[in-house]
């Protein structure tokens, strides 16, 4: 595998997409293949995954059947995308990755992180990115910043910022129990200068 | 939990349909509340995903993909179905459950059976049956039977008779891996024979 895979993590808001962006297009002027993807990845099979997930008449749907959908979703997405990318000397951003399955259904959705660690270790077959930048934005801000208007917050509007403050927690505890490959970058500075710590930090992790 | 839960397995020809229903209809007039079910079990999500497996257009699946949508399609059908049933105090005879995936998957796909059955414990979290009915048939009298069926083959049933000894041998391997919980049954006897030595089994094991 002559490539690089490097995921993106944070809260929504947190301005992940934007940055990705802008870090590809400097890799792409410094005359790295790029691939930025993110799940499914375009492939057929996961993006019907997609759907049963996403799909809101599936109300009955069991905590546990999402993680495990997600886990095949991703699973597809590597056999047919990042493996492939890889082999082809890539330099992978993928925008959110396992880590997203561990803060959402691990920790907020209250499966527990090892559990969904070990589950998704399946999925994965030990490929895990070499470098994950987690993009640490306040859930508060980062959910104003994904609403961009100003009128009072109803009740279930109330639970989704407490369902992304525990997001966030979820996410705390991932950068502690991960420090080797995931890099916390502040996220409440403008994105010019996020951007600019994040391009830094993952052209020193493509030259080591 | 005051019901039973009891699984029965095979190959394909084994003719475990028809002895469930046999079985079935004994229980019933004993007086037992009976639910016979089979995996997508009539959960509208497990529905959603067996489409997925089962769709003859989506040939670039990969095995581990396969094998996370069945337990995902596994989980629905536990949390909606067995896990109340059980809670109402019935017997429940569900046509295949975790075997199906080590034999198939685990073994005859060649994922291996312990890394198969650590995935499937985040489906069933603990839940297995406490009795495993295995009706062990030559899988070639197997085969033949199920061609004699008029029904149309499904993707996995298109496979060739060489993939239906491979998934006899990995059944061979789970009689003696969980010798406490499956008991095989000769399934090449004639099928008044074969559902009189099941319905005996059940019978004991429910009384227990």
């Amino acid at each position: 595998m002559d490539g690089v895979f490097i995921s993106f993590e944070g809260n929504d808001g947190s301005g992940k997409t934007t940055v990705i962006e802008k870090c590809a297009d400097v890799l792409t002027k410094k005359g790295y293949q790029v691939l930025v993807t993110r799940e499914p990845g375009g492939t057929n099979i996961s993006e019907q995954i997609r759907e049963i997930i996403l799909n809101k008449e599936n109300k009955e749907m069991d905590v546990r059947t999402e993680a495990l959908l997600y886990a095949a979703s991703r699973r597809q997405h590597i056999a047919e995308v990042i493996i492939p990318a890889l082999a082809k000397g890539y330099i992978i951003l993928c925008d959110r990755f396992i880590d997203s399955s561990l803060a959402y259904q691990g920790h907020a959705r209250g499966i527990g992180i090892d559990k969904v660690f070990e589950m998704n270790m399946f999925a994965c077959e030990g490929l895990l990115p070499s470098l994950t930048v987690y993009i640490d934005v306040n859930p508060e801000v980062g959910f104003s910043r994904m609403k961009k208007d100003c009128r009072k917050l109803d009740r279930l509007e109330l639970e989704a910022i407490n369902f992304h403050k525990t997001v966030y927690q979820g996410y705390q505890e991932l950068v502690k129990r991960f420090p080797n490959r995931i890099v916390s970058v502040n996220g409440d500075q403008n994105l010019e200068q996020v951007s600019s710590e994040v391009i830094d930090l993952v052209l020193k992790h493509i030259k080591k």
